[in-house]
């Protein structure tokens, strides 16, 4: 063994190659991040971690963040990786409370590549950019051999700005808050798995793929006390809530009943045998707030067209360690975790 | 054809598909950022196009930039992906006369990645973000199937503060205006590809890869009126040039005498058919300043390490439209262009 493999964080007996489930969303990349990354690469690792770092340059508060973008297919119902790598990103500086204003765009393109595709996708992200009122300043672009890639990975990273004193961050969520759900979940997830394998259901399900800076900012602007917000990517809302709970050492107590699932994605999901809190989003989040502003941050939310099925789904409980339970349907309480393997390998 | 097809800045005819030098940083690369990406995506096509995106966020003025590394080997004499993936967009931000201060990470990792190759990268990169005085402050990874990428790709993107009210663009560039070059030109191209190719050259070449944040800085503080700064990437030192000379409307002339090429590039430029010019380098920056300034700005470059062998290396003149010529060891002029096609794939 080399002496990296000796120092290695993660136990190279255990892991001496990278699976897909350590880009997956769950567990084991949250150990990738948390062992190797997060110690050896971020700044300070006692600062929070969140989807959007918050930088403190002379004279602003601004939030910064990046995501990779690795989708397939590249086109599905609702949107393409284009429209992805867009919101991904102002969806990130979104729930940290930034006002989404800049963003940079990386692409790496495999050799052989229909010119026609890159051209399709760059409309998307145009038209995406526009629709999140985001303007995109500076970009790469990369190629690599025939074989080396699969035809487009997108990288973006944005700039937001703070514009509010309010530390939005999952160490602020407190026993007495509200978990609120923007909207259904798992259709993002359900529609590219579908489209991947050709699976046809009774009806057409399509990505719930969109920008969440406007419901976001509007609960703040509204002047609610927003403690956290998350949207649900890779791991789904499950993954979300487990690492809040962690975070913020509390418990988060769901009901079952209050989390709204589209028919189709449900059965999609029973026949699939998939768990819809596990399941990819790309335009619904959770939002924690205190309790007795619950009401308020609703009516907020629901006069948003993209979260106008926002509902309560949970309360925040005092806890040892972080732990997310859920009452179902049948009144049995369960404990949620997050996936330790890889459920939807490349779903953004 | 579909609509797309038809609509495609890029003639479908000539480019049915992406090639090669589509990322090969020069007339190609130049054609698909000029036609496609910036029409489309870039907020607004008479800002002028950098390295950097000059951000306007109240209270701050803002340098941010991207990039992706696609570099084959991972590791190479004198770095590795990491300190690339880290060094170049240090370098990106110090151009536009910015000082770096945070770093975002995105990992597109294939499936059967070594951890321990993993482990060797994250520390390279942790010792080149402490080497350079950013910090890395967010990130995201991706895992793809095996087969669907090439084990490691990284893309970086920074933000820096303009402390400076300077402004330092190629349009920023006129006649009169001293060309001054920050040491030898070659080596990381050489040296990755003779890493490639197991070529053994007498002596053994090392990558110039570094942070110039330091030396460019340096000029600023020291009142140098600087107009232009540009670090030679893909391409090499005639595609920096002809960028700038052709945003500048200038013509550009060197003198190729001074121009410095250490013996062993020159000599595996030879035996490989390379010109110097044309090779890529990673720690190797241009510099435009007005003629009666260029002592005293060589005297501050050649304080600082990493550009203790700057010169002057040509002269910017009137011109009706951007051209760079070159004046060769035997006194013949000839005009020196970006290459057409691709030289040196993957290099950074």
């Amino acid at each position: 063994m080399g002496d990296a493999a000796l120092t290695c964080p993660i136990p190279i007996n255990e892991y001496p190659h990278v699976v897909m489930a350590h880009g997956g969303g769950g567990r084991l990349m949250n150990q990738l991040i948390e062992r190797m990354f997060a110690p050896s690469l971020l700044a300070s690792t006692d600062e929070p971690r969140h989807d959007s770092a918050v930088l403190n340059v002379p004279g602003a508060r601004l939030a910064f963040t990046t995501d990779a973008f690795v989708v397939r297919p590249l086109f599905f119902p609702g949107g393409d990786i284009g429209t992805l790598a867009v919101n991904g990103t102002v969806n990130d500086l979104a729930m940290s409370g930034a006002r989404p204003l800049y963003l940079s765009v990386s692409f790496i393109l495999e050799e052989g590549l229909p010119m026609e595709t890159l051209w399709r996708i760059v409309q998307s992200m145009q038209q995406a950019a526009q629709l999140a009122n985001v303007r995109i300043v500076t970009g790469d672009t990369k190629v690599v051999d025939k074989g080396k890639g699969d035809g487009i990975f997108i990288t973006t990273a944005g700039v937001g700005v703070l514009e509010s004193p309010l530390t939005i961050a999952p160490e602020q969520v407190r026993p007495g808050d509200a978990a609120l759900l923007s909207g259904d979940i798992g259709r993002h997830g359900i529609t590219v798995m579908a489209t991947r394998e050709g699976l046809a259901f009774e009806s057409m399900i399509t990505s719930d793929c969109a920008p969440l800076a406007e419901p976001a900012l509007a609960l703040i602007d509204a002047g609610v006390d927003v403690h956290c917000m998350r949207d649900l990517t890779r791991g789904g809302l499950a993954s979300a809530l487990v690492e809040i709970a962690e975070e913020a050492s509390v418990r988060i107590n769901l009901d079952e009943r209050t989390i709204p699932v589209n028919d189709d994605v449900r059965g999609a999901c029973e026949i699939l045998g998939l768990d819809p809190l596990h399941v990819a989003n790309e335009g619904r989040f959770v939002c924690f707030v205190p309790a007795a502003e619950a009401d308020r941050a609703l009516a907020v939310l629901r006069s948003h067209p993209l979260s106008d099925s926002a509902c309560l789904i949970g309360r925040v409980e005092e806890a040892e360690t972080g732990i997310v339970t859920m009452k179902s349907m049948i009144g049995a309480s369960r404990v949620v975790d997050m996936l330790s393997g890889e459920q939807l390998p490349r779903i953004c």
